[in-house]
């Protein structure tokens, strides 16, 4: 008989006194033996959009047909904006889904350089989604009026370059825009400081809150935040691809001029009118017909994340990362694994990034031989996503004893030149 | 015992002809006394849509995770978009879905303005949609260099202004942009002729195909057209606000620009560099992750259409249109409606408008008091849509028949005052 594993054991315990365990069974899990770190990507499917995706589907569109639009459909975007604004600490008309998060930033960042006409810099930094500085660089070209990006570096490719952001934020800083938090590292900004520091310049400030909204507590109104977005997948668990959400600060949202005019936010769209005119309130902010079922199955998740409650959520995260972070320094940092994500919980979201040499066949190990979905950013970075409505520390002390046995018996040899799972 | 109604009779005898009548059976038809004329708004759930959802739902976004997305969902937006290529006479990689028809809108007439740097003026009608105008509005005041927009009137708002757009095209011309077939009046223009005569003067054509993709043949490489767009919710049966699609001709896919630059449109997206690279071919034209349990809807009606055939869909159409003229001359025109739609069929699409001073009254009275489904289109039309899939000739012989009710009774009387149906 072998003596218990103390880590074991202590995932257990940990557990058994969590006040937000019983959410795990208002998720649909389909595979129990199957351990899901990628929460961070891709949500899982709460119960309840099972039961909504049928309503919608045969009641609604089925049955209802085109009145489904005045029963509902098309309010949906500010009545599930609204309960998002809940979760991020904004009043209920300053928040509205519509469109993917890139295009909702690029409408936010044309509107923000233009109402700026006098400042010619946009700051962000190295660590920022990919896709943002795509949106970025359109924003700048389409306007043709010599804007320049400046993407400031990290110092260590783990934490912000706070000191420089710092540094930059003079004059001629029309916008700063970063991600909340990070989406390799994790690395979460003070968004506070940050706004009131780029306030002080007088430039606006845009933040991503794709890998913060649901995770992380955020408070918009109190942080005096001009603009937002976000995406709707990952811990809000709104569905593959689900519409995003966009925040405008209530004294700002008619000052700005949405760049891309469409009828779902026009006044009075039904006149039907040859020329634009922008609606009142959050609702200029919106452009083509949304896609209903995808944004309306957004809900639930939503829900699940105001009942359990933010400072619930943030309280098991930090101490599901720290258990991690903690076995870490126990083990793997011994069998070659580097920590990608900053060691104090104050400066990290809801994930922890891994490196190693063997990176990418440890992630393919871990999921084609170990039943452990993680996910993998280039060049070497393993993300262990939590998502502490379902995510268990017995879960975590599973996927790190499968870690432990993948570098002891070299299993990840055989998935070496296997392309990255797409996430 | 009343004699039978000859107009009855001539349905009963069509509908028992009709070789597209067992295409009925392939949709949700929850109600069979509600007649639902409005498949050109929305079109009826398919069957098949009702199974898929269960599979997008429970098996890959519930079972599947994240792995959903190298399993099909990434590459959904150009293999669906491949076969509504087949339906608009395209090649498979010239068509994919994105987005909502506004956002393609503008990024392919930004991207055609930037193409035809020398050329000014953007050419329209009064016919089109007005959200395509408030698109093409946008696109001017983005790239401020001087751009015109003329907007030529119908000469009657019925027909199209064809020999007006014949004469202004000129060199000057930038982009001919119209609705094939226009929401109000049905009216269908020549694509091929006025392409060719866009050519002629050194313009690029795009055409928005939302009222005629699925009910109208359309040859886009045989007219040789450039660039065009279309929702996926009207013929095509995608469900309330699925994704829509773009085309852009193959030898210009890589001339072109898109001016939203988004993470799914870039080459080799997950390699996260900083800096944009457009993907090869017809990807680029992506933004942001789609909706994809919107987008993935959209396959079995266009699986519909595809086998019911274009060809038969039109004759059917054509048939069903003619029947209510028919009828319109017989007895509605001496009831006050006016044909607020194209006498010749070729000239029409697969819906007709029917004006009269009490309009709107007579729209809600249909809807409330007489379980049809029509829809309203300011300042006076009742628009009756034919979706040759599921339109039955005697669905029309009701129609109309309870339209002469509404009249001799005077039914519309108490509906003056209501709001039009949300649509």
């Amino acid at each position: 008989m072998t003596s218990p594993d103390p880590r074991e054991l202590r995932a257990q315990g940990l557990d058994a006194q969590d006040p937000l365990a019983a959410f795990r069974e208002r998720f649909v899990i389909d595979d129990p033996e199957l351990i899901y770190l990628d929460g961070n990507s891709l949500g899982r499917l709460p119960r309840a959009s099972r039961a909504l995706a049928d309503k919608l589907i045969e009641e609604q569109w089925g049955a209802r047909l085109i009145r489904g639009w005045e029963e509902g459909w098309m309010f949906s975007p500010e009545r599930i904006g609204a309960k998002i604004a809940a979760l991020i600490g904004a009043q209920p008309d300053e928040v509205i889904l519509a469109d993917a998060t890139s295009i909702n930033l690029f409408k936010l960042v044309v509107a923000a350089l233009r109402y700026q006409p006098g400042r010619s810099t946009l700051l962000t930094d190295n660590l920022n989604f990919p896709s943002d500085l795509y949106v970025l660089e359109s924003a700048i070209k389409l306007l043709d009026a010599g804007h320049q990006l400046k993407v400031l570096p990290s110092p260590d490719g783990i934490h912000g370059p706070v000191d420089e952001i710092q540094a930059q934020l003079d004059e001629r800083v029309a916008l700063l825009t970063l991600s909340h938090t990070t989406f390799k590292s994790s690395y979460t900004y003070d968004l506070a400081a940050l706004t009131a520091a780029a306030h002080a310049a007088g430039a606006l400030v845009l933040w991503d809150l794709s890998h913060s909204a649901g995770a992380v507590p955020i408070e918009l109104n109190a942080a005096d935040v001009d603009l937002a977005v976000g995406c709707t997948y990952k811990y809000l668990c709104g569905g593959p691809g689900a519409p995003a959400f966009l925040y405008v600060r209530r004294d700002l949202q008619e000052r700005l001029e949405s760049p891309l005019q469409g009828w779902m936010g026009r006044a009075d769209m039904f006149a039907f009118d040859l020329q634009y005119a922008a609606h009142a309130g959050i609702r200029r902010f919106l452009t083509g017909t949304p896609a209903v079922l995808s944004l309306a199955m957004i809900e639930p998740g939503v829900d699940l994340l105001l009942e359990a409650g933010i400072d619930a959520l943030r309280a098991k995260s930090i101490a599901q990362t720290e258990f991690l972070i903690e076995a870490w320094e126990g083990s793997l940092r011994d069998l070659g694994f580097a920590l990608h994500s900053p060691r104090e919980p104050a400066w990290r979201g809801s994930h922890i990034s891994l490196g190693h040499p063997k990176a990418l066949g440890i992630d393919q190990a871990l999921i084609h031989a170990m039943k452990v979905i993680p996910d993998f950013r280039a060049p070497d970075n393993i993300r262990l996503g939590i998502a502490p409505l379902y995510t268990r520390f017995s879960d975590l002390h599973e996927t790190l004893s499968r870690l432990e046995k993948i570098i002891r018996d070299d299993l990840h040899a055989e998935y070496r030149q296997t392309t990255p799972t797409v996430t």
